[in-house]
């Protein structure tokens, strides 16, 4: 592999481990910020994450470690995000450096709370990036089977195909099978909205639907999807392609999902603010769950789903009800 | 609800015994012909059937019960196949009664062995029956969750509208939701695919592949049986329709599919023989492979996992060796 171009992954969550992970696999460098000194120090001198996929193992000459993350974008031509939507503001906020000259793919899946934008969106509006030197990596893809270098599919997507192409050739490997796509609009709704049908499909859990409904219940999400995407991007684009169904489903039916864990609480009687303090973290889901609504609202979309899950997180709607009333909709 | 038109359930299984319950909602008598004289007697005496869904109880004054296939057959209107397809022909041989002024639905899943046909064309080609009298009723739907209430979708479709209506009438209630579909071909194909499918995500788990590579298969098999059944019978369907993708979903991510736990063990190593019978039976999927393999010689579509799953139960080749190529086809 040509290490002419430099890469840089921003985050210290599992899903950047796991991006690290399959670019070391291609690299003999690659930059790495994440937030935290103790991860930091305890990588240097563990050779692991002790927060995420503590069992992948690094070579530290691999890794050019830091915790200024204006030093990780100088020294990179092209710049990964992985870090939860909901700290993409304040991160860049901490940038002295110009982002102009670099390519920025997004791993993130979700909306920008302080902008209502999916994050391709938020570097093109607020940062007057280019949509050309933006892209976005979407699964379906646990990072844990990364981890385990089980099988997995990425999809890769840029405007500009050769960018997506350098990236796919950099993760790409044994164990990671990369595609190609122009969709970046598309691909990165879907990686949003799939979040909102994992709530959904934790609600439906909660509440005591079984697996019947829950096939139902992603039959007519992919459908949603399908209308709401339309709405917002049309273009040619095969929603069971993997990076739209496949991501919904890797999602929707994990039990390890965020989401649908945050859901599940919602469906077995707790209340929003007191499932986020139980899972000490929000989900991205909802806020995703609140932009897609309002983004709806002027496109007009039939959406239940994402109906049915705006008005019980934000209308404080009675998920047992909501849920009757979604079922005689669905088909 | 009207009781002019006599129904008859033709089965003793899980799914059988669903149907029956279903109908006992709605009607005063339900027919049931099963073969076994010991569960008959069991029931007559215990009310439940005692292999399959035994907690659901029911009042005998509903049902009339008999172990004489005609007997069932010439008790009603609608008659109702809910056997294994490998039992159909023999049990149709034992037919002394006409069928033909009766109204024949289907609730079987797959390929009637000895003809290799699915069981509407079966009916139609080896019984002269009129197309417009044979119907399919589908899930997606296990039956363990009907006999729990558990809220469920059917699909039920019959060239004549109208007849799709009286049995979708007569199996809704409160926990059965049920859509009507001119699709008879095109729902039963699905039906039968998903069983191949489903022998394919045992397969793979059985190999260690994980739940990333299961998106992708599903999202995969989805297009590939929308491609198979375009070219057996072309007509305007969406495919992420309940009745197909769900159907498909809820097999495939089933760990209780018979069709994915016997492909499970042909991962893990067993061969078809040992697996069958450790098993005790022949997993639908088995033959859905053979017929859908050969059908698709001549129709030409593009079917790698159908291929894949043909090659190693049929064509005795490394299931390792043959996913691994195969994992190369999906995207």
């Amino acid at each position: 592999m040509s290490d002419k171009l430099k890469f840089a992954v921003i985050g210290g969550g599992s899903w950047a481990t796991a991006i690290v992970k399959m670019l070391t696999e291609n690299l003999n460098e690659v930059g790495w910020y994440m937030r935290s000194v103790y991860a930091l120090e305890h990588l240097r001198r563990q050779r692991h994450n002790p927060n995420y996929l503590s069992s992948v193992e690094f070579k530290l000459d691999q890794l050019k470690l830091t915790n200024d993350i204006n030093e990780a974008v100088a020294y990179a031509d092209y710049i990964i995000f992985a870090i939860p939507s909901a700290f993409l503001h304040s991160e860049l906020q901490k940038l002295t450096v110009s982002l102009h000259d670099k390519v920025i793919f997004s791993a993130i899946k979700g909306i920008v709370p302080e902008t209502g934008l999916i994050v391709g969106e938020h570097f093109h509006d607020e940062y007057t990036i280019d949509f050309d030197n933006i892209g976005v990596i979407t699964g379906p893809c646990h990072a844990e089977e990364v981890a385990l270098e089980r099988l997995s599919y990425l999809t890769i997507a840029c405007n500009d195909e050769s960018k997506a192409k350098v990236v796919a050739d950099n993760l790409q490997s044994e164990y990671i099978n990369c595609k190609i796509s122009d969709d970046i609009i598309g691909t990165e709704y879907a990686a949003m909205l799939k979040n909102i049908y994992s709530i959904a499909a934790g609600i439906a859990h909660g509440l005591g639907y079984g697996d019947n409904f829950q096939s139902v219940l992603m039959s007519n999400a992919i459908r949603e999807m399908k209308r709401f995407i339309k709405k917002v991007h049309k273009m040619k684009r095969n929603i069971n392609d993997s990076a739209y169904l496949g991501d919904l489903l890797v999602t929707g039916y994990s039990i390890f999902s965020r989401n649908r864990m945050f859901g599940n609480m919602i469906g077995k009687g707790y209340t929003v603010k007191s499932a986020q303090m139980e899972m000490n973290m929000v989900a991205e889901g909802y806020y995703a769950a609140k932009s897609a609504y309002k983004m709806n609202e002027s496109n007009g979309a039939k959406t239940p789903i994402i109906d049915a899950v705006h008005a019980i997180l934000y209308e404080n709607k009675n998920p047992k009800n909501i849920f009757k009333k979604l079922s005689e909709k669905l088909d």
